[in-house]
């Protein structure tokens, strides 16, 4: 875990924290309160951008429309707008650090980070999931790592997490991200690690993406502030 | 009742149907589907415009940031986007005859339905209920009756609705209606008749409101195509 | 006026002024010159958000609309950007230190106050006076003193301002404001102090509204630095 | 006047109506109404799109601002926006025939005209008359002719309007319309009858525009049909 | 191709045109002319959308900005504008049946052609190709074909095109054009044919791609019309 | 040149750099280079905002739809689009001291400056050029100067640009340059000195413009510095 640390010395680069939408959605106000708290302290020391993923929220609304026959690309309009409102949920607890809104475009995500705010992001576009979104920020705004705060788990293991024989990888390659998610796809089902299009991203820039258990905010501030925590390091 | 079915004989006026929020969130497929079709079917007799409520949804993420110490604008701003929520899932059903988005403001829905679509609203302004929107629409676009469609209940009733003794009003005045909401404000919380500004909207423009159960989309088909139905009559 | 003074101790919260739109509309150089200055040096002091009402300049456009039968929810569209073309024509006259444009929505207001601008606002939306506009515009930033500058009267009177033994109130409780509001609509007709709707905000978020004589600028920049000054202290 | 009634041989050509400022500002309800009938009868002929000058309106806040200092350039921000206020007023009472708001953009009321609605449009950009806006409107949606309605005078005269000896011109060229605007400024300044750029555009496209008196919609209305009437005739 | 017949049974589905930023750019005005009259009388047997690409355009914008170390996010923010560049050339062109802009957003496309009009649209979002934006649109309005035109070549090969030996496809299969793309890339790259997303939207909601020489653009309107053209044909 | 140096003095003023289209399309990574780094320096020391023309970009597109007869209005739309590519292409250099995307009106582009950015600005509206843009925000601004860099002439001759015995001039009032415009017209299409309402904005304002070789980019920077440089300076 020696590259996290010297993150540490760079400490004025922006990181990007990608949330889970099971951490969101249904909000729980204690977990909100420790989310906010965390965020606020990490911010005085360097630049943070978040993307809220829309979990169960988007799920149920996307699979009543998908008995009606509703599109495909519409039903991604949809989980768009329930990342947002989880979104938007974490922006007005952190207001007035952050824009009172989902920011809903990278241009704009930019921008309020260059005026110092800390902006919120949910979904962005048909086609693309959250975790994309959370590259594509990290890479507009020259962040090097993105926090990937997990609901549930602590990180990426070698097998289905929980069961007997799983062991948790400090570490894995873009490499073997890729034959991770290709082989056990039920894997990157249970716990939504990446797509490809995220993947790609974070290897055409070289963005280390550090997966941690996002249920616990210290654990992502610590992250945040470089320190070592218990999680998987990719890149 | 015989004020309603004169309705009939002016069918190409504009109807507002009002949602509750609780028809909507959690999203029931089928019910979706239901209300979808009885929808479509009555736009062809009138043009319709929909203003969805916020429900659970909206009250579940205001709980939590309520203990946050957010402050209640905010916590509109929460509710607003979460009845939007409630109508881009309406709205994206209804597509290709609603604009597959939330409307957000009054000239734009007035715009879609001279269009010739079937706008839908969420949420519009902090202090301001979806009941208060429903009535702003109809007066913006000159519709004299708007559909209240509540969850579980058939109307008003001059008691708690379900208790013994407890009767459906068939009729009721403004100044009735004032009286039920301020005199049993339990009431109204119960199934969220009408506030204060909604009532005085529909007073000074004459506009009736119909309440009906809103469980079943065949009654609002059949009171949006001016049929006597079962329900309390405002106005 | 002891509570009044206690704002001084936190002089870093936000105030909300909120400007009768017949202080502004016709508009006046000399009065505008003042008005600008003091808004400047007292935003050295704490952040300001400024709402301007729409006054004459609404009510002449609202009077020739009605005639013609447009319905009311588009005449409170007239009004509302009556009460922006005054913003406008303030935030130009405050320009750099305000946004060249009248803020539509109390989401950017907040967001234009974290960037450290003096946001100024006009109406919101159908339903709701420019008063209540302040009154959620100053919950949703945080602001706990709303500054309500009148256009030729002191503050709020025990009767109709000018007429022989009515006597300026230093200081009414919410309860005796809605009492003299409900009781005195002529009253209130007379000096738009407040609607229902600003009313409640100000309750239940424990708001304190200062009415002042807007027509002295010194006046309302020594409230905003917390002086005791001749009005009335609602709250 | 031949070339006019050629007008009516195609009648389905678009149509752009000017109003001058002092027509709309202050609002007059009978004129409105009998604008607001003129328009939607002749609309059944032939598209048109409507473009509001700013007037008296207009110059007043302009007049306080620049004693303030404020550069010319947001002086006119200033007066586009009091003209979209004459826009909007016209349009809520041509509501649900236009759009019930002031267009912004070329492009969007092109696109409203393209829709079958009455786009109605107030200043555009800084540098830029009023006029200027009606002949980039009837360039861009292909209308050869532009009526523009002044207020109090007829037409274009040799001379100041009604001075002695002063004649109405029924037709006069783009060349002379030139010499009568570059010699006599304080004529062109006294009714607005065109600036430099409103004539390139005129010139460059070969539209026409027709003078008449806006204080008889009656007379637009024939103008718009291609009737033959009272006016000078530019082209 | 006898799928392709089929088509014009059920004339009246939409069908999205996505054209190859090498037929716009450097644009000509005698292609455009050709291509503007196709899609107007094509037009009026089936509702059409259109998809432009950046091309060349794009690529030397987005080679420049790469060279200064620009992130590569943003340089997919340039690609994106100059694809909406050449969608906005033609919607001019195609104007007043086309709005005369570039939409941004699936959403307002799809409402725009809900109204009658010919979306036309560029880039959506990072990380996304023109030919994922036509397959998304494709899938957000109910389209089953896809009309890809290429610039320069017929269709899809079995080796690079104009090599010996290499020979036009007349039908591949998802699976096919699957292993082609990953096979080749350098294919891929030589002509655009699909990417992954663009390919997996493809095979979910089983849209069909047809793939022209788009430099013909009687060829185009042929294959909207549901006719037998030469070219490949994917699904 | 002395009135130059006078600005070395007030150097906190701000100051408006207009990029001649030629210098920026096609794009050049090493100039766009030596300029984002001229730029990023100088405005360390006094607020810069930028507009660039569209120079070839935006003729090959307005030449091409020119010949399909698409009118003049909607050509300029084209080529306000092609300026903002430009304008686009070099915030994304700048960024994140610039917004990273061009702004469109004149309001955002200072409300950007007021907060610290280098905000960059493409073409307005239908019949302004893009110097009588660079002029407009210098007034709305407050710049006393605006830096027209030229691409391959040194500033203002008394004759054609390279032709013997034309002699560059090294001032010129504002007077003199009317004349030259006026005289001379195919002297100005040469070089896009001005046109007539950029010069009566810098006249009714005082605003002094300098026109310099672009293609140094050093020599804008030492230009916003308020050094002697090569060049003509008006007013």
């Amino acid at each position: 875990m020696k590259a996290l640390s010297s993150d540490a010395d760079q400490a004025a680069d922006p990181v990007v924290v990608k949330l889970s939408g099971r951490l969101l959605s249904p909000p729980r106000a204690a977990y909100l309160r420790a989310l906010r708290d965390s965020l606020l302290r990490a911010s005085a020391l360097r630049p943070i951008a978040v993307v809220a993923g829309g979990g169960p929220l988007s799920r149920e609304y996307i699979s009543a429309l998908r008995e009606l026959g509703v599109p495909e690309a519409l039903l991604d309009v949809m989980g768009i707008n329930a990342a947002r409102l989880n979104a938007l949920c974490l922006s007005l607890a952190l207001y007035p650090r952050a824009p009172p809104r989902a920011l809903a475009t990278l241009e704009e995500a930019a921008e309020a980070l260059a005026r110092g705010f800390i902006p919120v992001m949910g979904g962005l576009q048909p086609g693309q999931s959250t975790n994309a979104v959370a590259l594509s920020l990290a890479e507009a705004v020259g962040a090097k790592l993105v926090i990937n705060a997990l609901a549930g788990v602590e990180g990426v293991y070698d097998g289905p997490p929980g069961s007997e024989g799983s062991r948790l990888l400090e570490r894995v390659s873009y490499e073997e991200m890729e034959a991770l998610v290709a082989k056990n796809p039920q894997v990157a089902g249970a716990y939504e690690l990446m797509d490809h299009v995220a993947l790609s991203i974070a290897r055409r820039s070289s963005i280390r993406v550090l997966f941690v258990n996002g249920e616990e905010p210290a654990l992502i501030e610590r992250a945040i502030r470089g320190e070592r925590v218990v999680g998987t390091l990719l890149g």
